[in-house]
């Protein structure tokens, strides 16, 4: 994994991408799928996002205030749909899908190996969480993986229907 | 446009498309382009998303608490693009980029006709809007134009740089 500058990471999460969640609470990791999720400031980069409460992952986000957030490529998109068919109640998701964990820089829970990017990250505001389950974060490192060239990400229409990104373009803007 | 059921809303914007947000003030109607918004709840459908204190839309839309998410296919998006590089302060760009305002149904600012949904909202939380310029909206009515078949959404991924939607595949989800 090579460090990522966190003015970028913006570019990773505002296309809106399927993405990995990952906590740790009491020695144990934990990974959850989660697409409800959006930028809220440039840099530092301010996260964020919505994990049910009927989700083994929220009391861990709640409890440690740290998380992982994990893209995964195209490749990966039916162990991502599989991780969130289950719950960290019953299952060691990481044995169970083959994912592998990697020690993080500054927080708990572990990267996953297998994504092309990974943000670490420490909830910063929790005054919506109990209204709307929703954590404010801040991403403290980030993290790419070089040898996953133009990965393509994916995203959830609903009901088990996904698109994978498709051609890339560019129109001149003059805004980030 | 024809109606669409409220809880299949999410279903549009949780792969994270660039949106056009129109609003209306003052008799005067303007859009921008947006795309860091989230899902926050299914039915009824609660929306967050982030309007920077610098858009002339940020003043109307907490003065009026109305707006319409319009979603743009990928042939709008050199439009979508030129609406986000200017400000209505400056521009009527309903006249200047060739898009129809169209009456909503239960708010002031238009729908927009070429969009292939329309998501008629009303602010429902202002809490987040002095801290993070982030509303909470409730989509009250949607519409999708069912002339536009299997359109593809676009993402931003900053600076210009973009990808359409690209293939769709399924894969057996247990959750929504």
């Amino acid at each position: 994994m090579r460090r990522m500058p966190l003015g970028q990471v913006y570019q990773l999460l505002e296309p809106g991408p399927v993405t990995l969640l990952t906590t740790a609470r009491k020695g144990r990791a934990n990974v959850m799928t989660m697409s409800w999720h959006m930028m809220l400031e440039f840099e530092p980069p301010l996260i964020a996002c919505v994990v049910s409460g009927n989700n083994f992952s929220f009391e861990a986000l709640r409890a440690t205030g740290e998380c992982v957030i994990a893209l995964p490529a195209r490749k990966l998109a039916a162990k991502a749909v599989k991780v969130g068919n289950c719950s960290g109640r019953d299952v060691d998701k990481f044995a169970a899908f083959g994912l592998t964990p990697v020690e993080a820089s500054q927080v708990k829970p572990p990267l996953i190996a297998e994504c092309f990017a990974n943000l670490e990250c420490v909830v910063v505001d929790r005054r919506m969480v109990n209204r709307y389950n929703m954590f404010i974060l801040e991403a403290v490192a980030a993290w790419s993986d070089p040898k996953q060239k133009n990965p393509k990400a994916f995203h959830h229409q609903g009901y088990g229907k996904f698109v994978a990104d498709g051609p890339a373009f560019t129109l001149k803007s003059a805004k980030a």
